[in-house]
Formats: C-alpha cells, structure tokens, sequence
C-alpha cells in the first residue's frame, strides 16, 4: 500500500463530474425545496458541505494525492424521487480528480440526510458514480447510457 | 442553520448501524478478494479509512455535533455484484452517531474505488443507508425489510 | 507554554457569547441582503462557516482544550455600516466556550469578506469581543456599557 | 456558492499583507511585553499560531481554494492602547492570499487573547484589514491612508 | 481492524508520562539554547507543537479514540548529547493517554530538527518512549531502570 | 519564527528516505508477523497510517511548508529486534520533503506501537532519522556508515 509516485506524469487540465442520489419521501424533498426544514437552508449547506470536503478528500481516502483544486461546484436538482448531486471538480495538476468528485457527492448529500433525518430517517443515498472525466494520460472517460 | 444546543440531553448509551454496496464487475471483486490489486490490501484500507472517517464526521458534516466515539467498526463482506460494508458506530453522548456511520460507509466504499479505479472506473456506491439505531431520546429505529 | 489541566474542574454548563462586524460599503451590505452576490448565499454561507471554525478551534488556538460543544448558533445582523455576526456557543465541559465564540465570529466575517471581495476589498473587521460568558469557577461575565 | 475554477489564470508570484490590532488593558500589554504572562511566551505563540492558521485557510474559509503558500510570516508590535500584528503571506499560484493573510493574523491576536483571557476578558479584535495586495490579474491595492 | 468499543468502561483520572531525545551535535545544541537559530525560538516552537500534535493523535494513529484531554505539558531539557522532551498529557476519560504522549514527543522533537536541519540534518531521534502511565483499567505501569 | 519564503526556488524533483525501529519483545514481533494480534493486520495499519501522516505534515511540524507530495512510500521489515520502516517521500516542488519522511516513520512506528501496547506496553520507538535526500539547492546528502 503506497501513494503511487506521480511525479513523472505532467501537469494538464483535469476534470471530472460524479453524481449521487438521495432518495427521501415526496414529503421530505417538499419541505426541502419550500425551505421549511427546521435546521435552515439545506441546498445551501449541501453546496457548502460539498466543496468543503473535496478540499478534504486526501484525509478522507487514505492513498488519495493532495493537489491543488482550481474549481468546485456542487449542483443539487430535484429529481422523481429525491435530489441529484452533481459535482464538477476541475484541476491542472498531475493526477485525476475523480475521488474528490465523489467525496464531494457524498458530503453534499448526507449534509441532507443530517439535516432532515429527524423527519425520514428512511433516506437513502443511491448511485453515487462517476460520470465523466477528462485529461491527463488515462483520457476521457463518460459512463455509457445503460450502465 | 445551526448546531442546535444538545446540552440538555443526556448522555446515554448509543448505537447506528449503517451499510453501503459498492457494485463492481466480477472480474474486480475476485481481484480484491484474491488481494491481487496492485495498491495493495483493499479490505484492510477500507476497513482503516471508515474508522478514520468516522472521527472526521464533524469535519465534513457542517452541523454535527463533535462527540466522543467510543467505538468503530466496519466489516466488509463480499456480496453477488461487489462488497457490502457495514459500519457500527458506538457512543455514550448527547447525540446519535447515525452521521459518522454513514460517512464512514462513503469513505470505506470510495477508498475501494480508488485502489481499483484504474481497472474499473465504472463501479457505483449503492443503498448507503442507516439500518439500525438505538439510544436517546428518540430511542429504537430500524429499518424495515421493504424499504 | 502548556495546556493547563483542567481536569480538576468540574462539568458544568457553559457559554459564551461573542459578537464582531464586518464594516463595508453601502452598495456592498445592499447587495448581500438582496442576494445579488455572485458567489451565492453569503448569509447562509457565513452562519456555516462560522459553525465549522467553532468546532476548530482547538487546531487553530494551540492552547485550546478541545471539547464538546453541545450548540453553536451564529447570527448575522445587518446594522448601520454593515453586518454584525453575533455567535452563541454552548457546552457541558470543564472549560469556556469564549475562544470558540471568538473564533466562530471571525470566520463568519472573514467568510462574507471573501465572498464579496472582488467588489470591496476594503471592508474591516471590526470589534470581534466577548459579550457574555457564564458557568464555570470564574462565574457570570458582561462586558459593560460603556467598554 | 461554488469554488470558482481558476484554472485558466497563470500562477504569478503574489503577495498579501493584513494587520489586526488587539486593544487591551496598560498592565497586559506590560505583562505580555515583560514575559510575566502565566500561560508562557505570548508573542511567540501568537507567531506560530498565525503561521499555522494560514495553513489551514481552505478548512476554514469555505470558498477558499488550497494553495501552495511559500512564505508566512507574523509580527506582533505594541502599540499605543495593545498589540499590532502585520502578517505577510507569498505564493506562486493562480489566485491570492488575501484571505490566507486576514486568517492568521485572527488567530494570532485570538492566541494572545487565550493566553491573557483570565487577567483581561474584555480585550477587542479590531481593525482587522488587509493593507497590501499584488500580483494576479487584479493586480496591486493598497489601502488609503483616511480609510 | 477496529477502533475498540470502550463505552463500557468507567471515565476515570488517567496520566501517561513519555519522552523523547533529540541527539544533535554540540554546536547545534549551543546555538539551540544561546537562541541563535535564524528560524527563530526552538524549544517555544516544539512545546507549542507538542501541545498541538497531542490534539491531533485520532488524525494520525488510526485506531486511537478521539478523546477530552485536560492537560498537555511538553518540557524540553538540555541533556548530554542533545534534548530531552518529556511530555505528560491528562485525561479524565475511558481510555488512556499514551499515544497523545508518544505523538506529542515526536511532534515536539521533529520541529527542532525542522528548525535547525540546514545546519544538522544529521539529528537522529531516539528512544521515544512511555514512562509511566496511571489510571484506568491496568493501573499503574512504570518503565523499569534498566529498559 | 516565520515559514521562510521559498518563492523564489525552483520547482525540482525532491526524495527524501527516512528510517526508524521500533524495539520490541521477540514474542511481539513473532505476533505481529504471524498476522496474530488481536486488533488486526499491524503493518497494513502501520503502512496506511505513515503515507496518511506524511499528507498531514504541514498540520503538526509548525514551519512546515504546505506542498503537493507525489509520492509516499511506507515499508516495514523485521530486524533483529523489531520492525524497521523505511519512508520514502518524493515531490516536485519548491521545498524539500525530509520532514514528511521523518513524520510518516513516526506514525507507521507509533500505529504499530498502538496496536500491541496491550502486551508490549515497553517498546520504544528508537532512531528515527534521515538516510537520504537529494534534489533541490542544497543538493544530495546521505548519512554516513559510522553515524
């Protein structure tokens, strides 16, 4: 186990994009989006929470690289039943983004959870998945429609 | 938002339980399960990130309480379409440790991701979600067999 | 330089309250309030942020005991020159909340100061103070009137 | 709310000074200056403190991006009516340390105020301000003499 | 790989003593004691970086419990050969200090040799060690004369 | 004390190699590599804990510059008296990476400390030091046979 040495590689444009889902009941992801949850506004804490902890990942996932990010965005919508996370983490740096991508998704959506599981404690977090990514030696890579 | 004022809970005996599926194609879970990745032992960093996350929690989640944890495990358990971690969380404080369960789930699942990224970027993280807490105020829940 | 022990004192409820102001210019404080910063919610951004400082505090102040907060609320108010945050922190431990109170109102300020920078660099941090701090051996403090 | 990518800027040496003053009473000033403090050696700790606190910036300050700082450094001087902390911080990056700079020299003056808390609760934070900026795109600002 | 259930044990008064020596060279030593070294005050540095690193013992050593310690002193005395650190960290909790201890030891020994590496990078740390111990189940160990 | 401005360095590659030992009771040492202590796989703990340790640098050794580590590299091995770990740290950067070594050495050594002091509670952590570095102004440096 070791953090493999990615000093050889270059510095080049990065980006990847990882979505999750929480699934709540119609009457939690309501409340949400009426902004009538108790503990205050939750996109916004979800958006927050989010960037805040791509900025942690390498603390988080143990063999994880600490670089520098140049962009983070978490994108809540509402979906059939519950909210969609959408992260983009960009980078110029001399490995992917991808786990902080995915770290971030997770925050963003159990700072939901946290914040509404004393009225569905039932949520579910589903899906959380890379979508696309972009740059450094590997290439592109996009999940394909059916998997 | 804020972190409401639990001072005038008492400090009981608590416990959550929480579960997280990372899906993977057959030919990445023999490879963890034969530890023939190349990052090293999976399931020992899996097991040593979500315990390390766990005390993280208040880091990444912006209103949790920060308690004292008196006890973390994760077990991951090899399940048809990829591993199943499950995370116990125990404490003796004024709040419940459903959070640190949960983001201990994410971390132990997502540092599998990154060890085998490299052959299988399509793995998703499933149904993270609490199945079991007890103590406090707000006493017993478990999740029902349907859901 | 030590961490003194304080492990002769008691638990007792305990609680601080600290205020500070971020001064700045009309068309600034305007624009916050009506929401029209382009980085997103400032408001809401700065009451978690100062949140989160408050739970730091220990990794920022090195002589800071590190201790269970059992609440920390942080209150921006619009006032004559710009914004008041006033941060109310609670616990049940064996030694003040003051420096977490104190650094919560610093982050929240700082935290509005970043956000609304590329438009008014120039804003001042003013007045960061303790307001009132109760429980513990040294008893009940107010800051005066006239101080 | 999102971290604005700022990958496209070029990294360019930048540099950022901020001062904070903290008023306290004649006889703590004295004590400070003369090393008679109980809790130990103010002035150096406050300089640690400082440093170590521009570090940790982007855990604080949740917009804020994490950058490669390659100088830090804080200078506590008396001043007529308490202490004056000028802070400088460098880096070669793609975006500024202003914030860097406004967070250390708030933990500074915050770590003087721990140590000296017991003898002189009423001490204020005041005139927290960044005085210096150049490099990047926005180019250099300083601040007027009457604001 | 667990962190070790401990709810079941009493909170009660617990002590570990450990130390450290730093084995430098005379002159680096001299220069150390004479406050010559161009970074600035050694041994204030390395009690206040003991004093932080004990805090920050759960972030380093994976298994160890995140717990309230009451008291850290970090005493650096001139020995034969070099420094010694003696650290004594306090509790009043359900599992013992001694990995606070031993990490603050490092912690405190490690920024001297930051401190003065471009003069002796040659520094070699040694016998960083457990002393005594109180409280809690095991009660009282001592390290023998002759260890 | 400042964290000296290395701005105007060039960006080179950098290693550094550093060792400990870690002396324990031949019974332990036999557990330890027969996979038979109690709190699970030690040296996957000790490896894990010493690359996580050398991201976490910059936090505990005060002056410490914050840089991008491209590599880390933890490996135990049995000697006569114990486990040696041989830390190797490589990044491209402004600054070196020997107090990154020396830290992760000291958290692989303390984690396997943590994991058998419940039998071994005299082990002690013994010659922590640098081997190696190279890179950088100041060129290659490697310790002498008879130090």
């Amino acid at each position: 186990m070791k953090m493999v040495d990615v000093g050889g590689k270059e510095k080049t444009e990065r980006v990847a994009v990882a979505t999750a889902r929480l699934r709540m009941q119609p009457a939690t992801l309501e409340r949400i989006l009426q902004g009538q949850v108790e503990k205050g506004d939750v996109l916004a804490a979800a958006r927050l929470a989010g960037v805040m902890a791509a900025k942690r990942t390498p603390d988080v996932i143990p063999l994880c690289h600490p670089i520098a990010l140049s962009g983070v965005e978490v994108v809540p919508t509402p979906v059939e039943d519950g909210l969609e996370f959408r992260v983009t983490v960009r980078t110029v740096d001399r490995t992917g983004v991808e786990m902080e991508a995915l770290t971030a998704a997770c925050a963003a959506a159990l700072t939901v959870y946290d914040m509404c599981k004393s009225v569905d404690r039932g949520m579910v977090l589903e899906r959380v998945q890379l979508d696309h990514k972009a740059g450094g030696r590997s290439g592109t890579w996009d999940r394909g429609e059916g998997s």
